[in-house]
């Protein structure tokens, strides 16, 4: 098919995405060729224990990763995942001009500025399309298709286990504490979730999603982060009794000061309710979907396998077939782009709108009472709905937009109302118009 | 920003996208020189009128595309529309070396070989991801982050005006010829809606979709089409009766021969019901939505804008400042890819399931005999509803998979049944397990 050299690839991990990248390698090898415009070679797999992967051929497997990636290879591509060793050897790969494709959220969220300088140091390509959203093509339309534009906002469903656990919450009506036990039977989430309940992969997902679009370093610590452990099922009916659905969303938004005009960056993780109608209400089990505002694009939505082998691997080639033709053509991708270096917005500053319904007295005045506690905090309300029962009420508030400080300290100060008997349910509002 | 000398466009048409391009090329200038690591400069404009365009400075207009394409320019965005002179032009820059960005799906579904041959002749660029769904990135990633991948169906609703029609019909239950009057009277079709509506336009889209989902060439005039225009409420009732509703989609598949196990390319447009269920059911007024599986990725789906000045402009921009980065860097982006050749599927043998509502005798033994022409031509029954109503009764039929010449006959034989009063719809029906 063509006369140019073979690019060789060294592998460092081989679980389940591993695997499936290896296999496709051998089983798409001419298809691939024909694309890179040279074969694509696998010069190595590196694992801990080489004698546990009987699948791969063994005079491929080594279990010392530095001296494969010292070896005679042009590409890294790395699926083993934390920070390190893996960030020492993707480091010195690229320092040696030697691209690199990975999959690894964790670290890209923690140290994609010093990745990034290696790789720039050298000219060498560094590619992650499977870090966010598996096999969705999102960074890509980020980093390229959307060159052009001016994004404003991200938002999505970006943890598939998290979007099973709330998903069949709103299905059964159960509990969090039982539907995790029955997501972890499953195999839908980890014996150890808290990476995934607690948010810990949605915000280093939020960090790069956030860096990409708006050229800015953020890192997984510029990320506010709430998780799903403290959901009731209580939260999940009142979502319900008002046409909504809660979700685990990560958000990233461009803020304008409302004051001196400014921009700055919100990156936060929480779950909130939205509306059922919305389009990212309708996406279930594990699936992702990232939604994406520009100026002139307008809205768009990206939809389909966030997690697995088979769809991480689809991301994991098409970036490795991407790096390849760029080394074959002795071109480079594009590059790391932090030039805005927008600062960070607080998340007591951000703007967001929440829901509150409260258990009070059912009496007169007891609105009037609760309505001025919002006044006090310039928190104005959109929504009202009143419900009795016996001798207590219902109150179920919906704010305008407030800052985040505002509307937390608006809650605490109806919590000691003693007009209130109980606050339910606390939860942002996303995805209406304010 | 960077010592690099101006990346020089020629831009060919000015209306509503061109505009909105020149707009925002002077607007980013800053940000998009950041991300090509040179400025973009304008070079000229060319129009049929130039003292018709007060909103750009006279000196960049010119008449004379011919002679603005050999001027000293690196990149030509052509945003006229329509085959000849626009073909002429584009391969003439493509033969100087010039790269071209264009949104002229009825140029690349016609003359895509020839303007590839002529790109690669000189290594020049030819990207064209306006043409199929505006704003939304599609086909980078068909063409890009899916390249590791084995794409087996494309389907998508890509002609919003057609979507604007369906979708009212749908909620009014009006006829066609009042809902499409009312649809240009909103400026969501134009006077002369034939290219819209008689499906040529979606058509020129699943023509360049399936040259790459498929890395085949695959031309509008091997795209089996039919339009929206025979659609009556009657259709939309009987969609809607079964929980479907009725969507005009572009089709691109590949097949697998069930005798001898050969690959063949379907690409066909036509309207078809779908289950109110299925996400491109929820695709409402003119946006567009594209679903592609893959063997490794699975299930992805794409939305967005298809059309409109600022969000096609997007999808210009970001080509452009790929194709510019390109020059910068001395390099190119992905060519053609069309190794497979796999041959095009003609209609009769695609497979495809029918929908079909018939107005029959009430008596017994009409089931027996109308599932007895089925059966003559292979075709199996997957759902059957009876209903009654004074002397006459109605049955709903939906199949199994059966070669579409295989249903085409049967119906044609079901019509001479004297038994059936009336065929009251014919209509494929897609997004459902077959």
């Amino acid at each position: 098919m063509s006369a140019n050299k073979p690019v060789r690839v060294a592998l460092l991990g081989c679980g389940t995405v591993g695997g499936e990248v290896a296999r496709l390698l051998d089983e798409q090898s001419a298809e691939l060729a024909a694309r890179v415009g040279a074969p694509i070679e696998l010069a190595g797999i590196a694992v801990r224990r080489p004698d546990k992967h009987p699948e791969v051929p063994a005079d491929l497997l080594t279990d010392d990763a530095q001296a494969l990636v010292d070896s005679d290879v042009d590409v890294v591509v790395e699926l083993i995942g934390g920070i390190e060793p893996v960030r020492t050897w993707l480091l010195s790969a690229l320092r040696q001009g030697k691209s690199v494709v990975t999959a690894n959220k964790a670290l890209l969220a923690d140290s994609s500025a010093d990745l990034a300088e290696a790789a720039d140091a050298t000219g060498a390509d560094l590619y992650f399309e499977a870090a966010v959203a598996g096999a969705i093509p999102l960074l890509r339309p980020l980093r390229e298709s959307l060159a052009g534009d001016r994004i404003t906002r991200v938002m999505g469903i970006v943890n598939g286990t998290t979007n099973f656990i709330l998903s069949a919450m709103d299905a059964t009506g159960a509990s969090y504490a039982e539907t995790l036990e029955e997501a972890v039977r499953l195999g839908y989430a980890e014996a150890d979730p808290t990476a995934d309940v607690d948010g810990y992969d949605a915000a280093a997902k939020a960090a790069i999603l956030a860096s990409l679009a708006f050229h800015t370093r953020v890192t997984a610590a510029d990320v506010h982060r709430e998780g799903i452990a403290d959901i009731t099922a209580t939260d999940i009916a009142a979502a319900k009794a008002q046409g909504r659905t809660v979700k685990l969303l990560a958000i990233c938004e461009r803020v304008v000061d409302p004051v001196d005009g400014s921009e700055s960056v919100s990156a936060r993780v929480y779950p909130a309710m939205i509306p059922r109608t919305h389009q990212l209400a309708g996406v279930g089990d594990a699936f992702n979907a990232v939604y994406v505002e520009a100026d002139a694009a307008g809205e768009l939505m990206f939809f389909g396998q966030g997690a697995g082998g088979a769809p991480t691997a689809s991301a994991v080639l098409g970036d490795l077939v991407a790096v390849a033709r760029n080394r074959v053509l002795g071109s480079r991708g594009p590059r790391e782009s932090a030039h805005a270096q927008l600062p960070i917005r607080p998340m007591a500053d951000t703007p967001t709108r929440y829901h509150v319904s409260l258990a009070v007295q059912d009496k007169p005045g007891v609105l009037a009472q609760v309505a001025q506690v919002f006044a006090e905090h310039d928190v104005s309300i959109a929504t009202v709905q009143q419900r009795d029962a016996d001798d207590t009420a219902s109150l179920v508030i919906v704010t305008h937009t407030a800052t985040d400080a505002a509307l937390r300290a608006t809650v605490r100060d109806i919590e000691q109302l003693p007009v209130v008997h109980e606050v339910i349910s606390v939860m942002r509002v996303e995805g209406e118009d304010a």
